[in-house]
């Protein structure tokens, strides 16, 4: 039987708090099992593109990342985020390790083939380096993930956060029963965008397009709702969507996606 | 037989040149055996905290790490630096891990004790991780450490790269037989300080203590000497001082500092 993985994505939001964020992380640190951890980059690089009078371009809810973005996104995402989230976790006896793609090359990327947009350097991810990723998680290491990856040919490239997750989820589901969980500032997929209490508690394949039809699921949720159920197809065991709350609260509600 | 292993130290001046920096990682990358690469800050800290309106503090050549300059040098030193790094010498098929003293809880450190001068978040080494670095090198991983380190109480600290490079050297000497190499922008320890063909090539304690009542020594180099003879001490086999182009021409004059 395989053993059981949890691979666990954080947003900007809960990034954004440092006290929801030290919550979330001594909760990350008492999850049983071998998990990942895999975090986006908040506010911060914006706050910091503004102080050195740089003006972030956004098309279509994505950063354009252009030379000097890159560099922002890179200290802030690798560096200031990730080393706080490790030396965090360190503190509650996990022992994490920050990685970005590079780092033992263990998530390659190619730069977005410009097709209408140019959005420059941006990944799309290749391949997932799972042999290494499994030495890290048998030797009871904890891999911490930002969103910067490379492309094994000097440059690094930003890279959704949500893709890692799934990438490394679908890459790991055949070694491991992987459950991928999205914790965000919901308390998962709603019927009513701003009802906290119209949480759809289970999504299989048919129930998900049934709901796209209807327009029940909004829009900045279909990309995300999309990449689950490609990591389910690709053999990933189930999908969690809610609060941070959930790792800790079995009863807190929740989405669980299926095929 | 203990196996080989280089610990190679480069400074700012090879970083602030991305041109050097890229023609010492591609021998880097060629050197045999198993190594460690340690890097220094560069000038791109100060640029940074420039851009932002921050004022270093320096006192004996120390920078004064308040919070906001800890912010930066994690983003500089842990970020951008150490990945781009890594992601070059991905390039050059060096399998490099970046990591910061809190990554796998590799370097723990303790916030300096106040004497006569508060240095802020500045870490004094307690500890290094042997087993976890000898499971990296094991594994055919190259560690590519920046000077920020922990104090496993979720507190980043800035630390010297040349320390962390004789801690990483004396750590590691159990097990190893270490060669300790600092490349720097001169030849090696110099008779006269401005002329690069007066490298003393052959030091050892006796000569250094000599060299020092003699005042040949310059005082900037004084702490980097005692910290390579304190690290042959502990048991390092040999340490080398000199020009980055050491790595790949071994008829290049530099200094060889033995017990």
């Amino acid at each position: 039987m395989k053993k059981q993985l949890s691979i666990v994505k954080i947003g900007g939001n809960v990034i954004n708090s440092a006290e929801q964020l030290d919550l979330f992380l001594f909760d990350f640190a008492k999850l049983g099992g071998l998990k990942i951890l895999v975090h986006g980059g908040g506010r911060k690089a914006t706050e910091m593109a503004d102080s050195l009078g740089l003006q972030p371009k956004m098309i279509g809810g994505r950063r354009i990342t252009d030379e000097a973005n890159l560099e922002i996104v890179t200290m802030v995402y690798a560096g200031l985020l990730n080393k706080n989230i490790v030396a965090k976790l360190q503190k509650y006896d996990c022992n994490a390790l920050g990685l970005s793609g590079a780092d033992a090359n263990v998530i390659k990327a190619h730069k977005r083939i410009i097709k209408d947009i140019d959005y420059g350097f941006a990944g799309d991810i290749d391949e997932v380096e799972d042999q290494t990723i499994m030495l890290f998680l048998k030797s009871g290491i904890v891999p911490v993930f930002s969103a910067i990856t490379h492309d094994k040919q000097g440059q690094l490239l930003n890279t959704n956060a949500d893709t890692i997750a799934a990438e490394l989820a679908k890459g790991l589901s055949n070694s491991f029963e992987v459950q991928l969980v999205y914790c965000f500032e919901k308390s998962g997929v709603l019927k009513q965008v701003d009802d906290d209490d119209s949480v759809i508690e289970h999504i299989d394949k048919n129930f998900y397009e049934h709901l796209k039809k209807e327009g029940v699921i909004a829009e900045g949720m279909l990309p995300k709702i999309e990449n689950c159920f490609d990591a389910l197809k690709f053999g990933v065991h189930k999908v969690l969507i809610g609060k941070p709350e959930l790792l800790s609260d079995k009863n807190i509600k929740h989405t669980t996606l299926i095929l």
